[in-house]
């Protein structure tokens, strides 16, 4: 049986100053998606596991409910395909966590997908079949977990439809420390506490900082990107989600950081640095907050961003 | 007495993407400021002509409420210095014309005497005291025309204080086309007029213009420029301000613009272009549907980016 499996990498969305149209991928953890061809022409999933073999409760085994595969459904309607996928999801990424765990399996299913097909289609345009699976497991629909997990880098989404990017240069030396602690957030909730509106002037401070971290990307200004990591409207809507927040945020900035915030709709938090030994030193003092804000199980990562997104790792023909 | 004449331009603020952030200085319109040293340690503004000579009323001749002075008192206590200032102010740019006409008269005044000091403080420096006669003109203090027109360029602010900016890469084919309909905007009013809020929405669309719109001047992208230059915010709620905007706006972008808004709080607009010819069509176009909608009165200008902003154009030792 032709089959391919995708690594699709976790992903930090909003990046404190891009509500919706910011996000980064991260290598050392994400979904492994194998997909494969079938003569039954449908498409399903047919075991989800954690990490390698042991199975997990939670997303449902319903092709046309899992993030990982309702793309696919329309991928395959799209095409005329006249065989279907069998997919087995395997998730690195905890549910709920706010690392684009749905994101992963839709963009792993579909990139594993694509690589079987005789004319596969361009990464772009995977985007809009994505979104639909990004849609069914979080209940909205944002590309700012999907495009960076599909296209790698720090990527900024001008328009999904037609969807249109600008993937902005890293600056080499910057890390990112990942901070999970294993309490759920359900993204829906974490969604419908945000005010609808925000003050115009703070949408001028968010516009300015938002502003000035793209501008810091292009010109490699590293304390440009420090000056403008502030999050003015969301950051202050969601923290009180996450136990001991403003200490673990403290302890990073404290250590060097050049900012730090919620990763998505949280828990998960991330800081951005500049050198190994400086995320090492982040990470413990993130790691001594959150304990002293009674949340002992946290899961941490240390990695570069990730420049090409989804990728291959196994094909079998 | 020893005297300096600045050129100080007019200038674009918000740039349809970056409202209060964002602005442009234009090359052939401006206020023209001589500051000359006086033994009488105070600061005084003798003169304020229209054009090269015509008197004009308007911009009151007291020193503390004009914005070409009230800068210069501040520099003059913040230095200490035992000589004092006379200004005459040669207004190019027409009162409540929204092309920063209070920005350029302080500017100019702090630019013209500035040289004449021994040791003259860097421009970036000047910026808080010509905010200081901006907020005397206006009532409010936006460093989005002050900035670029002490700086040049397409300056991004990310803060006023500390003063930190980025002059974002001007595509080098890009002419501006300023249309001025002699109708007068009142700045206050038309600040008055905008709500208090934005919608998240709205936010997260205007982010993204703005993103999309800083890129494509890093990228040298013009279609990415196109596709940003939109204001979902602010033009909406000033565009009524301005007779016939919508048809005016229309025009330029049938002749090719790659978009056009109001400068400022209006009512002069403006569009951006990729040549001469284009700017040309642009201007008929725009001045054709000025006219359909009942103003005769309209002057224009075609302009490259102003890459230094103001300027010391006279000397007398």
């Amino acid at each position: 049986m032709k089959s391919a499996t995708a690594f699709a990498p976790a992903t930090v969305a909003n990046v404190a100053v891009g509500f919706d149209i910011l996000g980064f991928a991260i290598e050392s953890v994400g979904d492994i998606v194998t997909v494969s061809i079938t003569d039954d022409p449908s498409v399903r999933i047919t075991q989800i596991l954690k990490g390698l073999s042991e199975p997990l409760d939670g997303p449902p085994l319903e092709a046309d409910r899992n993030a990982a595969t309702v793309g696919l459904i329309k991928l395959r309607e799209d095409l005329r395909l006249d065989f279907g996928f069998e997919v087995v999801l395997r998730k690195g990424i905890a549910l709920g966590s706010g690392m684009g765990g749905s994101a992963a399996s839709a963009v792993g299913g579909l990139v594993a997908a694509n690589s079987l097909l005789e004319a596969p289609l361009a990464r772009e345009d995977l985007l809009k079949y994505a979104l639909l699976g990004e849609q069914a497991a979080s209940g909205a629909s944002h590309p700012d977990n999907i495009a960076p997990c599909l296209l790698g880098g720090i990527t900024l989404v001008i328009s999904t439809d037609p969807f249109r990017h600008v993937s902005l240069p890293v600056p080499q030396e910057i890390l990112a420390v990942i901070a999970h602690p294993r309490i759920r957030v359900d993204t829906r909730n974490a969604r419908s506490i945000l005010k609808a509106n925000v003050s115009l002037a703070d949408h001028v401070k968010q516009s300015a900082a938002l502003g000035g971290f793209i501008s810091g990307c292009f010109q490699g200004d590293i304390d440009l990107i420090r000056q403008s990591l502030d999050d003015f409207l969301i950051e202050p809507q969601r923290a009180p989600l996450v136990p001991g927040f403003a200490d673990v945020k403290a302890a990073a900035l404290e250590q060097g950081a050049l900012g730090a915030s919620i990763s998505g709709s949280g828990p998960a938090l991330f800081a951005l640095v500049t050198s190994e030994p400086e995320a090492a030193r982040v990470r413990d003092a993130m790691e001594q907050a959150f304990t002293a804000n009674g949340v002992a199980d946290v899961d941490f990562w240390i990695s570069p961003v990730n420049p090409q997104g989804a990728r291959i790792i196994d094909e079998v023909s």
